[in-house]
């Protein structure tokens, strides 16, 4: 069933959703959410630009401003998703359902996008994507990839993975590299201790699902990335989406493809 | 002849190579660039971020660093562009071969990728560029497209423009869509007047070229898009290189293409 954006951020505005975005057949592009007080926004700007695969930025708001302008004009920052973890001094502090007590006009939101956007296309595909079968969040893991540092902002690629068969693997390449702008072409396929992952069923975040026999998993950038980023630096303050409950913003999946 | 960057820019820093880059076919990106003050750095790079058919961005340098350890690692920035432009309170200042005399260790670079390099796999597949047949330098104009503005700056996009067959058009499309970090598709095919230009022999940078009876010109976004918006503002000092005249990195033409 097609679902309308706005009506699922007004639901998550109400406060009647929480869970994850993953699943939702709106054709909507989903993004991760940062927000950063200004005085770091240069170095995660530079961060992004430097490492594309996991920070793809759809957009970055003006200072204070807690409206995506460009990418979903109708919603609000600080009340549209589902659930924001408050990071302090680079530790977890709380997760929340709403930021508009933590809300400051020093703010600069960072809206990136997820991979949970070419999951439609996977599935139109035929590809079936084992954590929406499952009702479960996507597994994401800590890498060994080092990204690029910016500034004082440096640390590990994190990485969402999906099992398939391998003749699915591939198409999975050949639809996923058309969208660029939600994390493109994965980033490995195969052995997971290759990049640092020594045991697939604990993930870092999210959840773990099963993988079948003759499957192989395949990984994509994450844009959970910053996340881990900042929990190496002293950060003093930094909000995020909790991993896997999206903004759901007003742009068409089928637009990003550059193909 | 396949020719070799390093070479190039060899001769380029010995001063002897002060023309022009385009029609070298040595499988490397050009790349545009940008100088300026750290003071302008954050808003520059949010300018590109909302602008990458404009400014797509191949590398950012640390602050105060001549070197583009990612993209040229042996080239010096100071030196290995053939002509350099310096503006100051948003005029034209000077045009120069070395910007030794300028430099500040204040300064960061930008590095942009040029339509130059997909001019290879146009001729590649046929596709006469008129441009380099006649010997001269690309065609450039001001549109009437504005580029998103980002704290400070403003101002329309430039274009390059290629006069093609309208069946090398349809594929120029397809080949350039797969280069998006070299400006990537066309923005604009045919009517001049749509895009707010009225004489295409009157260029606004580079040179004029022959339109034969039968073809469509055929737009790209250019990376002198920022120093037409520079020039809309009373930024005190900016270095670029002279239109036309790009940096020659040592990045692969095809290590670009997302398919």
């Amino acid at each position: 069933m097609v679902e309308d954006a706005d009506k699922i951020r007004q639901s998550i505005r109400r406060g009647e959703w929480t869970k994850p975005t993953t699943g939702i057949d709106s054709g909507n592009t989903q993004a991760n959410l940062v927000i950063l007080p200004k005085t770091y926004a240069y170095d995660f700007l530079l961060f992004c630009m430097r490492n594309p695969k996991s920070c793809p930025l759809l957009e970055v708001t003006d200072k204070g401003v807690p409206v995506p302008v460009k990418t979903a004009p109708d919603a609000d920052l600080r009340t549209d998703v589902p659930k924001y973890r408050i990071y302090k001094n680079g530790e977890i502090a709380d997760d929340v359902t709403d930021i508009a007590s933590y809300w400051s006009d020093d703010f600069v939101s960072f809206i990136i996008g997820c991979s949970f956007t070419f999951e439609k296309p996977l599935l139109d595909n035929g590809i079936p994507v084992r954590h929406i079968d499952e009702g479960r969040n996507v597994s994401m893991y800590r890498t060994n990839i080092a990204c690029e540092p910016a500034g004082e902002l440096s640390g590990p690629m994190v990485v969402s993975m999906r099992p398939m068969k391998p003749e699915d693997a591939i198409r999975a390449v050949q639809i996923t590299s058309r969208f660029p702008s939600v994390h493109g072409a994965p980033v490995h396929i195969g052995d997971p201790d290759a990049i640092g992952i020594t045991d697939l069923s604990k993930p870092d975040f999210g959840d773990d699902v099963t993988i079948y026999d003759g499957e192989i998993p395949v990984f994509w950038a994450c844009g959970v990335t910053p996340q881990s980023v900042v929990m190496n630096r002293n950060i003093d303050m930094m909000i995020t989406h909790a991993p896997g409950h999206m903004l759901i913003t007003d742009l068409q999946e089928e637009a990003h493809a550059v193909l």
